[in-house]
């Protein structure tokens, strides 16, 4: 079935979540969480109401230290390659802006410049590091993160802080654990290895429980977390784990950074938006005439399903679309369209706060990046 | 045979260092060697005159590269434990400050104070940070090393500028060489694997050979950095390696931090000196008598052993001794005696110079510290 480690995603239809949840040991989001969670949240979000998020670890106990007052704090981050920012990179980013602004609680947002390059995916680990702020930071930070309360860090710029803390954490696990956990094998290198720790490090950042939002191909660094915290007396940490967003060739494709054609990057221009989702794969019918016969099938029709991820906030809406894209009255070059002017009213809105975001900030000036820089754990 | 890896060495006697010499591919330090490194240095250090240093790799290199004006540079260091640091720490050290004197050339120390919390030999790192200036660096900086132009770093202080020269070696160790050379098992913390990749990082600092002066334990990290510094297009390391001194317990014992009738500390007393050296393990023969009638046997004498390898300069002086030793001319109480104010005057030497040694000229503010401090690959 589907292979997935943090370096290889091979998911092909929606039982494979479904296996990860037993697989890997974690929860679905069911609706009772989902309506606790709405007791704090007044609404949901609807990438948790339509269960892009839709698998967790101890959520539940996350709500419970916020409602007895022992708070919690968000954790996530991206790990950059040489390629562009794409949509599908925003997701876990999106929630956990939405999570802070419920909650009003910090958040830490790591930029591993070092594991792509370890990983074998990228050859010039500088390159990756010069083009971080640029080419990732300002965008997330366009998102509405808080600059007082989000502290992001580049690995090799904040090692010090993150080498002392991975001292305790490294003697505690071991090569057969971390073997089991990533499936590493005799070619992995040494750096890879030793990342995992580092990934770990931000989980201990506050005396609190951590929640992280994560595609669920990172749950394998938060179980080994998971094993060691215990030991050392610190929290497990709490996941809430999303699909993973389709690329534009198809469902369950990956958007990848080096194939401008399965993706929307951060800085498209109107023009290329429309290109590439004109040419998204569809769940529409060859010509009109049989569309308006048999209708189209949002199941598999990727810009429906990116509507229904990222884009169409109205549930009322989507319904609509979806009914009538069944139906066949609705055209697939309509929808497209209809999600074009979407999708580039976030995108120009994102591209123009990320011009004027003060991006120090978040890594240097800003109140919880300047308590940062003198954390020990 | 002899199990020798940096974390076991099992040695029982001479022909176990010749089969290292086999086993590890290194060479032994021959006459002809010895005639040329003369020719630079007028004398040599006793301690290769005498073979503690008895074998290296590229040793011909270095010389050849300093007589073509490349030049070459020293590198070192000490993994500090909780123990205090004995006369056998020293040997590279002694060596090491030799060369720098002789040759005119940077020296680097590193104290990774990880290294033996990951290795499990110790279980507070806290502490052994704490302790490194105090119960190591000043007593080797009282060896007499040049300030301006050797520079001591701790790992996890010094490591924002160790991790970002980490990255590119690390992606050409994988797993697989690095259990090869250190033997590594499933419950090897994967803190100590990527430890190998930081004692290399060092070789690194300049572009010119490094040559080490090492116990001949260490071999194995600089055969790995070996095999992958001309991928990197940088120079191998150069090597001079030594035996081990042996415990006062016996021939092939070590000194131990941990077990003080071991071994001599740095900060002992002329008391303690003398109590432990009277119970050191000897060559003597039981009674005076049989002494006289049948001569002690150096070649098993602990205290004549330290005499020929660090306390006893003069060769004629060391070669009375033996004799008459060996004669029964000289009692055990007598060689003894001679040890002990040998020792005592080194050891009080060293004491007052590392009471007056300004220890943050190696550390930060002397020419080639401050210069480290700007230091990346």
């Amino acid at each position: 079935m589907a292979k997935v480690t943090p370096w290889e995603v091979q998911i092909k239809d929606e039982s494979d979540y479904q296996r990860l949840i037993e697989i890997f040991g974690v929860k679905p989001i069911d609706e009772k969480l989902k309506e606790k969670l709405k007791e704090y949240t007044k609404e949901l979000h609807p990438l948790i109401e339509r269960n892009i998020f839709y698998a967790h670890r101890d959520l539940d106990l996350v709500l419970k230290d916020y409602e007895e007052g022992r708070g919690f704090f968000l954790y996530t981050g991206i790990a950059p390659s040489k390629g562009k920012m794409h949509i599908g990179h925003l997701v876990p980013f999106i929630l956990t802006r939405w999570f802070q602004e419920k909650f009003d609680v910090n958040v830490y947002i790591m930029f591993p410049d070092e594991e792509k390059y370890w990983a074998k995916k990228v050859d010039d680990y500088k390159e990756v590091r010069r083009k971080i702020k640029e080419m990732h930071a300002k965008y997330i930070a366009a998102l509405g993160f808080d600059p007082d309360k989000t502290f992001m860090f580049i690995n090799s710029e904040y090692i010090k802080h993150l080498y002392s803390a991975a001292i305790p954490i490294a003697r505690h696990i071991n090569l057969s654990q971390a073997r089991a956990v990533f499936g590493f094998n005799d070619s992995t290198s040494v750096g890879l290895v030793f990342y995992t720790v580092l990934q770990i490090v931000p989980t201990f950042f506050e005396n609190k429980r951590p929640l992280i939002p994560a595609g669920i191909d990172q749950d394998p660094y938060f179980r080994l977390q998971r094993d060691i915290a215990p030991k050392l007396n610190k929290y497990k940490a709490a996941e809430i784990l999303s699909k993973m967003i389709w690329g534009l060739r198809g469902p369950y494709t990956k958007m990848s950074s080096s194939d401008p054609d399965s993706a929307i990057f951060l800085d498209d221009s109107y023009e290329e938006v429309k290109r590439k989702i004109m040419k998204a794969f569809s769940g529409g019918q060859p010509t009109l005439e049989l569309h308006r016969k048999y209708g189209g099938n949002p199941d598999i029709d990727v810009v429906f399903f990116w509507l229904k991820a990222l884009f169409e906030e109205d549930t009322k809406k989507l319904k609509e679309l979806e009914q009538s894209y069944r139906e066949g009255t609705l055209t697939t070059g309509e929808l497209k369209q209809y999600a074009i002017e979407k999708i580039w009213r976030f995108l120009k809105d994102l591209q123009e706060k990320a011009k004027k975001v003060d991006i120090n900030k978040y890594f240097y000036d800003g109140k919880l990046a300047k308590q940062m820089w003198e954390w020990e754990l």
